[in-house]
């Protein structure tokens, strides 16, 4: 184990010790904006892997694989979030975890699982992480910022032994090592705290968090608007109706005084302005329920817009519908 | 200003920003071995300018400027320890300051100043930060670790404005941000308690250990050994007599119980086995003493024994003593 500055870190020694300039790293599409800027500053080039509600889909990460091999570029690795994805809010099925790890072995593809979620089950416990059915091909990626507190910025890898050493050099070059003080207040918070209990506690005010946000979608989405149901983590992914734009409904959302993170930041490619990341971990229920009803206000609004300017020819609503138009993106379905 | 994970990331972040695989950086020879590893993860080459009493020698830097120059390369920065330097305890003088600034403004070449020693200073005040004189062409990097606790890992650049938010942004995609926990400490360290006076003990003691290191290397080191007299920080640098080799010598002084770090790993191209770093932070007077009469110990019986075997034609003699006259360092004289 190499403890790290979080997971953020964890990902970025990953990416230092394997990454060259115009390797290809495979991905789920979308994925964890940060693991996008480690693999950009890495210059590396990200292929999106679609996943459907089962997660990663296995035929679409063999059909990745061949295509990436046909062009002549080398992919290092999967980075994949198994459990409870960020964005997306889906988990890999038990039965395509074994799938994508022998698809992964046979191509020689090592994996980086990154796993920040993977105790905040809601619905029974999570899939075993990849990394305890083949310890050899798989990194683990995991953090203390989701079950202790983020300003700890305390992590962790789980590498096979024979770059262990590797990892630990490379921090060394980057931080001589993660704070001493917060490692301290860590081992002495697991070791003299339930923290068991604690979890528990932060399942429960997680679930009812879920429950009430797929409640209000339900409720009080326009039509043609889809989402995931997670069964854990902190994340919904929602679909827009055909034509809307998330990045371009932004500013009136904002005066509306609701925020989500526009599809567009979770894909390397510029696509997802048709999808939206929804994070249901902070406030209460009842402000789930008003935030789903001033956001849905505001989809009506546009698409009461894009109706008229549509009627009128307008151009803005044009180049803004053809903008999400022109982005299929390779994500969920 | 950037906070950064201590002053390795200070100097990792700057090395990500400038440095290009088989760019120049000029540095001080011997220098921190901590900015070695982060020059070659860069894939940076190395150029040592020699220092003498005075620090830096401002005519070996305009050579060196003009040698990178006509081999073609190009030199991204002077990366210098200007106060109280590590490894050598050397303070460039004020004089010698002005004259450096104005070779790297002329050369076009940035500056990036490594101060984590300057608050400890034994007599009178340390010369003012290079960067206090010229605000655009130098960056400045410190850290609380040696006037708070390095356990804190917690340190900070002050960048000229074009730059900072690349620094900031290189930050995030490395690890989000340094602990808060650790700031948070720091914060209520510095606004609620006597940090000044804090100051005063460490300088007091640091000189007191100083001044014992400095008696007892008079009093104990056989002829032939010199050594640099810091007016503050850590370290003392010293040169062995004629043939002897730190490296080569250092599993007879762990057997002795004494321990230093010997010179190569100060310099990139494996110079400095006649050299070691002594630091008198730690240890009592007492003990200092003691660690120098069983150092001087084992250089006596390193020195017969070259002596016995010299007169032998003894080939183990005659390859160590050849290692350490084939390495003629750019450092100090």
């Amino acid at each position: 184990m190499v403890v790290t500055v979080g997971g953020q870190q964890a990902l970025d020694l990953v990416a230092r010790i394997f990454l060259d300039p115009g390797d290809v790293v495979l991905a789920e599409g979308p994925t964890y904006v940060g693991a996008l800027g480690v693999f950009q500053a890495a210059q590396a080039q990200v292929v999106h892997v679609p996943m459907d509600g089962d997660g990663l889909v296995p035929e679409a990460l063999e059909q990745a694989i061949a295509e990436v091999a046909r062009s002549g570029r080398r992919a290092k690795f999967l980075y994949t979030i198994p459990t409870f994805q960020n964005p997306a809010g889906v988990t890999l099925t038990e039965e395509r975890r074994e799938r994508v790890l022998d698809i992964c072995e046979r191509a020689g593809l090592l994996v980086v699982e990154d796993d920040p979620y993977g105790q905040l089950s809601f619905d029974g416990e999570a899939p075993a992480p990849l990394r305890s059915r083949r310890r050899d091909g798989v990194f683990y990626l995991s953090t203390f910022s989701k079950t202790f507190a983020p300003g700890m910025r305390v992590g962790w890898i789980l590498a096979p032994h024979a770059v262990r050493e590797k990892l630990v050099i490379a921090s060394e070059a980057q931080i001589l090592c993660p704070s001493a003080y917060a490692q301290a207040a860590i081992a002495t918070y697991l070791s003299t705290m339930p923290w068991r209990e604690q979890l528990k506690t932060y399942r429960e005010i997680y679930r009812e968090r879920r429950d009430a946000l797929l409640a209000a979608l339900a409720d009080l989405m326009p039509a043609g608007t889809s989402w995931t149901e997670p069964k854990g983590g902190l994340f919904v992914w929602a679909t827009l109706p055909q034509g809307l734009d998330a990045k371009a409904m932004m500013p009136r959302s904002i005066a509306a005084r609701v925020a989500y993170v526009p599809g567009t930041g979770f894909y390397a490619d510029g696509t997802g302005a048709g999808h939206m990341r929804l994070n249901f971990s902070f406030p209460p229920p009842e402000r789930i329920r008003e935030g789903v009803r001033r956001l849905a206000g505001v989809m009506e609004q546009e698409l009461a817009m894009r109706q008229v300017f549509g009627a009128m020819g307008g151009h803005a609503a044009r180049r803004r519908g053809q903008a999400a138009a022109d982005a299929p993106d390779p994500g969920l379905a």
